[in-house]
């Protein structure tokens, strides 16, 4: 007999081995050092292995844990304050995110961190300035990151429609040197459970020769470019004004194009422009309950994987969505597109559920390990639990009905158990790694205090929701 | 003192009063024989009044019960069998609604009941033919049923592309029997908390003289007539085949657009036909989410309300959305209505939580009775935990985002306590009023009888699930 560390056991394995989803029963699965070594026939697993532990999950359903690719979880501490009107950053954010300090998004990032968690997320794909932080909770947490640290030479001030953003050479240094010094301290700590990706903001945030510096740096350090594309019509107007061509055109001719980029939003672009991304072998990342509230728009992934290309889910933030939560973006994606191409047949569940894990995976540059259950991966998986009563009834035959009451019936509360390379870092309600009574009770200390910063922008941009406020509609 | 059944202390209160949200801080609600005597300044109430039980909710956010006026409950044993397919009926639900029972059939909807419950649901519009056991177990559990017994005279078989329905007046004659019994028996039973609404299944379900009747009797009896109403395009293609106009125009002729109409779905209306219902004093339900899976489309709530109409939500049934939960809908129903309209102002967040409590009230005839929390009206209430991570943090200046996080971020779990008539059925995570473990693990009978009894039709139609199957994409 083997020893090993880990017999995970339950009726049914979703592995996405293959083209579909990858379904096994009468199996178990066995991890090692963080990495599944074997899944086979429960009784030759029995036979063969003895574990150190073994999860005996009987009303379960196995899957690879969910892949958010595409995060900005600082600003959770916002959550609710920037929906429901147009020019959201300007309107919405702008008063609340120009009051927000450093621990105050620290302290939303831990909150929208443990939310995704909660809802069987194992890949947090988070973006923003100040990462290390962030690197320090996922560590500790146990969960894996795929980070990007902004690089932006554009000065951060309010521009009048039409004017042409001012950059400013030193920022973009300095950012850039950020994201290096990020790389340096993060990328592939925690025996690679971070990994740390170039975070060029837009093509419309960044010179010319900065991004292709950038693109020079990803390349040389084999990481990816997580970068907003085409990510709304103000990007286009700026890329416009300044080059003469639409960005994925611009993007294009610089050879911004390639397999090291992931595109995400593509908010802007048309169908034919997403498909000239997806040939280039750029990956895409879609937000859809983001985007649909902010913009009102399904950005094109249906035809960036009609061209072959490969796009994950995103949350996106807060302020914007609201919630972290890749089941409701399963939902979403798959609706949206039904709604988009008026079509019931477009975009079923299991393709929602593959873009959450493994093309989700292979999106964002991580495909080779983990988003499918298979022997040589990491041990990232989660457990459904069928006794919820959205998972209700479970049928077999002659059609099985997991993966449809997973991706349009459950809430996130049927995640009954997370496990990242082997390690269970959630089960039953609670988060095993860090104090998550904690670190919520310290989420309560800063809406006053970014309200009251906040209190005379809002008032005098006067945008919808001040107006819903003054109406007693919020 | 005046002696009172319950006071419920929360910090904040959405009394759903007026044109908004109707918030009050700093209040306690007092409910005495299931009715709201008093919503008022904390302190006065506790000079004033003694209670039996004081609800202490020191975290929570008090709501309306929320109205889910449009349910197929029964189907809820079929979950999960139908999606992803065109011609849902046919392709997708009929080879296992074939092979269901009616005590299956009562198993799911009592497995449905409690999941929308759970997520907040206390008023249940359930449609479905034999609704007498369904009344029964709504009376135990003390929710509120606004319960449609359904009116057909067309034979159930499968019909050829083209082919007119085949009417069957000793059919239509018996479920119209079988609504007025339902009546009878059930109508303002449990101190009112039933009522039983008249349910012709749709302008092309029955002929033009029982459609009369029907009408005649739902006015006699004062009540509702709660009818599928241009539901797709089959409906349309048989009335136009019959009577030579679409449903609404025919509808209009023959005098059945009033206020004694509850017109569900408007799947194929145009948003003219939705103006020219909701002009008639005709109520509308959406469900958004049944809707999108079905058909890939955004009815005209929106032209609906535009024109002065109350419209409700609705879950429709789980083969098919595939789930229960308002909050849900209520998320739906906001971002696919600002993709139709590609504008984020579109339905905000309170007018969705309008629509699930109020407006929705309204819509289905108990506005005077539920929707809002109003002395005299009958205490369904809600309590929200704003402690879950998705409703955190709470902002309550310059802005309060708890409708935004609730209507966007919410996942069903945040409902922590839900009472009708002032008696509690519901708290932190239990039912408490019927024994909801043996009524889940009775669900479990029934899958593998009816995927046995499905299987040939389910392989000989070999629609897209079959295919699914086929391929391991299930």
């Amino acid at each position: 007999m083997r020893k090993v560390d880990l017999i995970v056991k339950a009726p049914h394995f979703f592995t996405m081995e293959g083209e579909g989803v990858g379904y096994k029963t009468g199996v178990a699965m066995v991890v090692d050092g963080g990495k599944i070594i074997a899944i086979a026939e429960s009784e030759l697993i029995e036979r063969e292995y003895q574990a150190e532990e073994v999860l005996d999950l009987q009303h379960h359903a196995i899957f690879p844990g969910f892949i958010d690719a595409h995060m900005h979880t600082s600003l959770a501490i916002l959550r609710g304050l920037a929906q429901d009107t147009s020019h959201w950053m300007m309107y919405g954010l702008q008063p609340f995110s120009a009051a927000t300090t450093e621990d105050a998004a620290l302290a939303g990032s831990k909150l929208a961190i443990i939310e995704a968690i909660k809802a069987g997320t194992t890949t947090l794909g988070d973006y923003s300035f100040n990462m290390d932080p962030v690197c320090s909770f996922i560590h500790k947490l146990g969960a894996r990151g795929n980070i990007t640290c902004t690089i932006r030479e554009a000065k951060s001030r309010v521009y009048a429609p039409g004017e042409l953003y001012e950059f400013d050479p030193a920022r973009g240094e300095a950012t850039l040197q950020a994201n290096l010094e990020l790389y340096d301290k993060w990328h592939n700590k925690g025996d690679g459970r971070i990994r740390v990706l170039f975070g060029p903001q837009g093509a419309d945030f960044l010179s010319k020769e900065l991004l292709l510096r950038v693109r020079q740096l990803a390349k040389e350090r084999r990481t990816k470019i997580h970068m907003h594309t085409q990510q709304g019509d103000r990007e286009t107007y700026q890329v416009v004004q300044r080059y003469g061509k639409r960005p994925i055109a611009w993007l294009q001719e610089i050879g911004y194009l390639d397999e090291t980029l992931i595109a995400v939003h593509l908010t802007d672009a048309t169908e034919e422009e997403a498909r000239i991304v997806a040939e280039s072998g750029a990956s895409m990342i879609v937000c859809p309950g983001s985007i649909g509230i902010i913009d009102g728009i399904v950005p094109p992934s249906k035809a960036f994987q009609d061209a072959g290309g490969n796009v994950a889910l995103g949350s996106d933030q807060a302020p914007g969505n609201n919630c972290h939560n890749i089941i409701n973006e399963m939902k979403l994606v798959a609706l949206f597109n039904k709604i988009k191409y008026q079509n019931p047949e477009v975009l079923p569940a299991w393709r929602a559920l593959r873009m959450a894990t493994i093309e989700g995976a292979r999106a964002v540059g991580l495909g080779d390990l983990v988003g499918s259950l298979e022997v040589g991966k990491r041990a990232d998986f989660i457990a459904i639990d069928l006794q919820k009563p959205t998972m209700m009834p479970v049928y077999t035959h002659p059609m099985r009905n997991i993966v449809p009451n997973l991706v349009y019936s459950a809430r996130g509360n049927e995640v009954a158990l997370v496990a990242v390379e082997g390690q269970v870092i959630y089960r039953d309600g609670v988060i095993l790694t860090v104090d998550e009574e904690e670190i919520l009770s310290a989420v309560a200390e800063y809406p006053d205090r970014i309200g009251q910063r906040a209190t005379e922008q809002f008032l005098s941009i006067n945008g919808t929701n001040a107006q819903f406020m003054r109406e007693n509609r919020l």
